[in-house]
């Protein structure tokens, strides 16, 4: 059974599926948003659960509310634990007093500036000044001198009011040779494994782009700190069903910050399935349904190395614009090693609504290297026409020294967009 | 670098392929058969190496002595190990010699009537008198008592000598609860691996249609002893690069005797990548290029369970006549643990000169009922319109009782599809 908006009606998914509605037009908020359509479908056709999937509705606490009060299971966490983790300072919060480091700062909002000033001089400069309400990219200024903090905060302040209608900010270290590396989590409520960590440190403003797993920067001492503070936090808000924890790393002091918790299941979740043999999807209806978890954490054994390219219909060379259209030939990459998951197919119309991700291609290897030299064949082999896509970028991304050996930080993609004609090509 | 004929011009290994070369018409005698003209192809573009895949000239010695003259490397074992295990007799001596059993019987030929009552006497009734230049059932007898077998005797050698030339025969025990097990093995001329077995007794006309690793009827002291037996074959004849030794194993006594050995890369060698992460075909150009493996037979680990299904483009419900014919929508199944190697796209158009397999389905699980269940899910998804295939007809077996609890044996599928009434639907 599968929800799906008018744009969607002659999509794979759709053609998959045993039975399917539609729930509203093209737009997501009258579809895909839409909690009364979808709630009122799953009633009428009397479903027992409803997969989020990873966008829209995933990460809604109202939603899974309103599941809960309807009758209807949720697949992913209760309510209330989204609604916790999705305000971040309460977040923040939580993983200090679950001992779960965050990045220094002051957590809360600061008041005034003699709080910022004393806030300040605990975590030094530069530092970032974040409005509460901002997130990705929007609402936040680095301040790199004391002498300029006062000005900064108020303007920072005024601007986040006239923005957001909420005047709250908080103050961060600010981090700049960092890498993204978040930790897979799966409980039944009762019992909570770790899956291992992924590195997402390939990212361009903020999107993770590449992800892999295990983290090539990380010993194993670091590994099983991370891991022990995600399930610390976990413990701490009785946490159920599929998540994630995500931390900065600092490269130069090799320490880890929490930043936030995902919960629900993510885009990158294939990489921790192929390095663990663990299906999570798989798990989570189980979960759902009520199954515990029979696997202990010492059965979860990570093997060999995983990467995952997000390809997007997208053109990198006008500053990836998306580039919805027709696909006028698919050929999806074969062969050990290699997933290719995707909804398209000859033919097929990629419409302008939604997000540009087309397809993720997903390989395993004995080792890194491995891994890598399979991707770049795989990412030759892949056939996509009609659409520009993002295939091309991951192979240079993919083909460059910094990138294979592992010496790079979340800057590393933006760097190369500017430079892009000294990339070395393979 | 590829090699085809007319009737793939447009296929889309062609396409991929960084360079191609036409090497004849559509019927195989003039192209793919035609050494000439494929090493002449190779010589003309400088090729290095040949790997000739798993059909046609892939365990013809000729071929590979001739590449070895013309200093072109054959991905494959020496030419005069390919005729050494090619001749079936030979074969069987040389298990003999290394301590490997072969089906009791009278390995070479029989010269007369005394020789013959001598064997059967030894080897019990009933037995099979075959034809040594017969194969694939051609020239083949079941005696069920020994007064017949004289006279059986002189009618197969007679029928022998007209069919193809040749009255040598030969007696073998007639067995009938049989499953086919057979090891991969793989070698660099010094150090030989074996990567387990699998399992092939979901047979038709002895036809693989499943393959499976591991064997869920061998345990670990069998398994051993099969293994121990491969790599004592291979080292009697000095093995090199990939192979495969088949047994078959009797289910009453739990008895394994050595039928013969493969040459070549097989159509199911897939299974034993993904139980054992190790890509095949990888290793097969690292030997041939005269990398030593650096792999010891303990790194090689069997994990999970791994089930192929062949697809073919024929009808199960006209005796599985060939479907030749344009594919008017294809869609691979997706998802962890789901591998599907195909040619074929939609809008090709399959042609009638060649094998009927138009891809191969492969599941992995934690376990056997994990991979079968991953596999009937992968078979609702897949969409292969235009012809008919067998996709339909793998669900069936793999919906079965006795598929699923492992009880049954090589007749199985034939008398599935003789009672296919009676078969318990999903």
């Amino acid at each position: 059974m599968i929800a799906y908006s008018e744009a969607d009606a002659d999509s794979l998914p759709v053609r998959l599926a045993d039975q399917s509605i539609c729930i509203g037009p093209a737009q997501a908020k009258f579809s895909y948003r839409n909690q009364q359509a979808i709630i009122g479908a799953a009633l009428a056709f009397k479903v027992e659960a409803i997969h989020p999937g990873y966008g829209f509705l995933a990460e809604n606490s109202e939603f899974a509310e309103t599941c809960e009060k309807e009758g209807l299971i949720f697949v992913g966490p209760p309510g209330h634990v989204i609604r916790q983790m999705g305000d971040k300072i309460e977040a923040k919060k939580i993983a200090r007093k679950a001992g779960v480091p965050n990045v220094p700062g002051s957590i809360g909002s600061i008041s005034d500036a003699a709080e910022a000033l004393a806030v300040a001089d605990e975590v030094g400069f530069p530092l970032l000044i974040k409005a509460a309400a901002g997130g990705g990219g929007r609402g936040m200024r680095v301040v790199q001198r004391r002498e300029t903090l006062e000005r900064d905060l108020s303007e920072i302040m005024s601007e986040a009011e006239v923005a957001f209608g909420d005047a709250a900010v908080y103050i961060e270290r600010y981090l700049t040779d960092i890498r993204h590396i978040e930790i897979q989590v799966i409980s039944d409520g009762n019992r909570t494994l770790h899956l291992g960590e992924r590195d997402c440190s390939a990212q361009r403003r903020n999107q993770k782009l590449i992800e892999e797993a295990p983290s090539p920067v990380l010993d194993q001492t670091l590994r099983d700190a991370l891991a022990e503070a995600a399930i610390a936090l976990c413990n701490a808000v009785q946490y159920k069903n599929a998540g994630t924890v995500e931390f900065v790393f600092d490269n130069s002091e090799r320490k880890f910050y929490f930043i936030e918790m995902n919960t629900r299941i993510q885009v990158e979740h294939p990489v921790s399935e192929m390095v663990t043999g663990i299906d999570l999807i798989k798990m989570q209806l189980e979960i759902a349904s009520g199954m515990p978890i029979r696997l202990r954490q010492e059965d979860v054994r990570i093997s060999g190395h995983a990467i995952e390219c997000r390809i997007n219909a997208e053109n990198p060379e006008r500053d990836f614009a998306p580039s919805p259209g027709k696909v006028t030939r698919y050929h999806p990459p074969g062969g050990f090693g290699v997933r290719m998951e995707t909804h398209i197919e000859t033919g097929y119309v990629i419409p302008p609504f939604y997000d540009s991700m087309v397809g993720k291609l997903v390989c395993w290897g004995r080792d890194r290297d491995e891994a890598i030299a399979r991707m770049r064949r795989a990412l030759d082999e892949v056939v996509i026409e009609g659409v520009t896509t993002t295939a091309g970028f991951h192979k240079m991304v993919l083909s460059h020294p910094k990138f294979q050996s592992s010496n790079f930080n979340t800057a590393f993609v933006g760097e190369l967009m500017e430079r892009s004609c000294e990339v070395v090509e393979r």
